[in-house]
């Protein structure tokens, strides 16, 4: 009998036990998905825009080819637009008037705050299925570029702490609508996963006057982990993956959040989401994924995207311990993801 | 607008946006439930032991009604058994002899251990369906009792820092298998969950000479989140509830582990287990759930139970932050549950 392995994430104080002897092979994972709730009417589809907020942010191309950006006034929606930003209509976090604050009461064991700052929903195309693992490059970057103003925005709020870009993918990873769209919340508080990161790369950065994270990224750089890599971004399966087929992308320059990124390097950063979540569905029959950005506007931290594929449930264990059970090991996971990258290359449309 | 509310656990770095503008009703919750894997041929009823590995412990009901404990030995399966608890096939933590204990190099940031320990699964009746909220409360003792000797029996490796015990019920919770069941794991280390209460306890009991569990107790005691309590437990939706519908079972007597239980207090308990999972179970219509137990054998740590119903998809925004969305406040899910808990109290069977 082989036993297990139990890692624990290179920063963070999150273990995962790699169950190699549960070893399972790319085509176990391939299940027919329960169809998102498709509305007859979406309502992120162009044409309905008035069963959503007023935008606060869309881009629009002019007769010559230029994009402009505009926001929704006076009640009326643009429309022809390429990119829709606009507050989600269930907002966990939202905006409020200091005189309609809550009466908040702090302190020993009953600790709250008010959930302010904003909850904003970002449709990434016209077209309902244009996600990133199919778009063309053209479309990402304006998708980079928008939540780039997003982040600029809210970033200046003087009760925003940390702002969080993420993305579901599928009816199994809490997409409730199928589409194409992330989600921006801006909350008052740096959350824990992103606080212990900062906290260690803070500290790292002072003992040895590097980043911790380039660091790392040299070391999986040599590893069997390594699943892609270009001049701008490189794109590894984590020492302790929580998730099966999980992987994190990385630019190599050190920057620490994406408000830093220069025009050639958001091209860079749509080619990897492009290749890598194409790659995903590519290797795995378009399964139900998560990702979510990591970043902090500070000098010694890295922004970087983390991919959880949804394939398996958090469960009794999980939830009672906060270590995680994972069937495939990242350095297999980077063996099959390495090679569908590689042959996704070939099917970038710009 | 109202805004939302951000809540932090009593001990734990754990925080969770009360999302109560999105307000449901436990109606909202009902659905149908996809059926469990059930095996034409279930490998946990009674006839098909030679499908499961030789019990660790089985409970046999003697000719005079006493029960008699035993294992399995020689490859033989004992039958008729009222409890059985064998080896998991697919283990996620193992018992390996030193001699094949993996070549484990630690240090740096490449942090791992083996994941030496003991998976077992616990068999709690020998009827497919009779899970703890509907199950007699006499097969209930026998459970707890089982639960406490493999405890015992686990707890006296010294390899072993944690014994975790949970449940899992429903495929969407993560049960592979609808025969009532629930699972022992044995491990090397103290999960990160547990260690924070567990520090945190510590010291709380050397600043206060209390329990922090015990203070909390009382607290809740005198909230709208109280559920339920007889004269030796306490059933409450806790202030930072991540689930909706969320609750805690508490032993009202200071105890560190399940091993403390008295004989009159493992009816009590198999009582308000039964009542709070039969609640739920009517008040959701048999919903998908996790629970897990907490305990530590140290005099400042206070036992008990979590139990998550699997009501909602952690996604994105919970995979990167670490922070919930609970759209059910936990003094309304506590008002929902109370009424349920107290119509159950007639159809106990003893």
């Amino acid at each position: 009998m082989v036993v297990n392995e139990l890692r624990k994430d290179y920063i963070i104080d999150r273990w995962v036990v790699i169950a190699s002897h549960r070893r399972k092979r790319p085509s176990d994972f391939i299940e027919k998905h329960p169809e998102e709730g498709r509305y007859s009417t979406c309502p992120f589809c162009p044409g309905n825009e008035h069963l959503t907020p007023p935008a606060s942010l869309v881009y629009l191309v002019e007769g010559d080819g230029k994009v402009r950006k505009d926001r929704d006034m006076n009640g009326e929606r643009h429309k022809n637009w390429i990119i829709r930003c606009f507050p989600n209509l269930y907002p966990a976090f939202s905006p409020v008037e200091p005189k309609i604050m809550p009466n908040i009461q702090g302190g020993y064991r009953y600790i709250h705050l008010g959930a302010l700052g904003y909850h904003e929903v970002l449709v990434e195309s016209p077209n309902h299925d244009e996600h990133p693992g199919v778009a063309r490059i053209g479309q990402l970057i304006h998708v980079i570029n928008a939540l780039k103003d997003r982040t600029a925005f809210l970033t200046t709020k003087d009760f925003i702490r940390y702002v969080s870009i993420f993305r579901n993918h599928g009816a199994s990873a809490g997409a409730s609508l199928s589409h194409a769209h992330m989600q921006i919340i801006a909350m008052p508080m740096v959350p824990r996963i992103v606080s212990e990161e900062f906290v260690a790369s803070k500290k790292y950065y002072k003992d040895n006057d590097r980043c911790i994270f380039c660091d790392i990224i040299s070391e999986e750089q040599k590893s069997e982990r390594l699943i892609y890599e270009d001049g701008a971004f490189i794109i590894f399966a984590p020492w302790a993956s929580i998730s099966p087929f999980e992987f994190w992308i990385f630019p190599k320059r050190h920057q620490s959040s994406i408000l830093d990124l220069k025009d050639n390097e958001v091209k860079g950063f749509a080619e990897v989401l492009r290749l890598s979540l194409g790659g995903l569905r590519s290797l795995l029959n378009d399964p139900p994924y998560n990702f979510g950005f990591h970043m902090m506007p500070k000098e010694y931290y890295h922004w970087h995207v983390e991919v959880y594929p949804a394939l398996s449930i958090w469960a009794g264990f999980e939830k009672s311990t906060g270590i995680y059970i994972n069937v495939v090991p990242p350095e297999e996971a980077a063996k099959y993801l390495r090679e569908k990258l590689e042959s996704e290359k070939g099917a970038l449309i710009y």
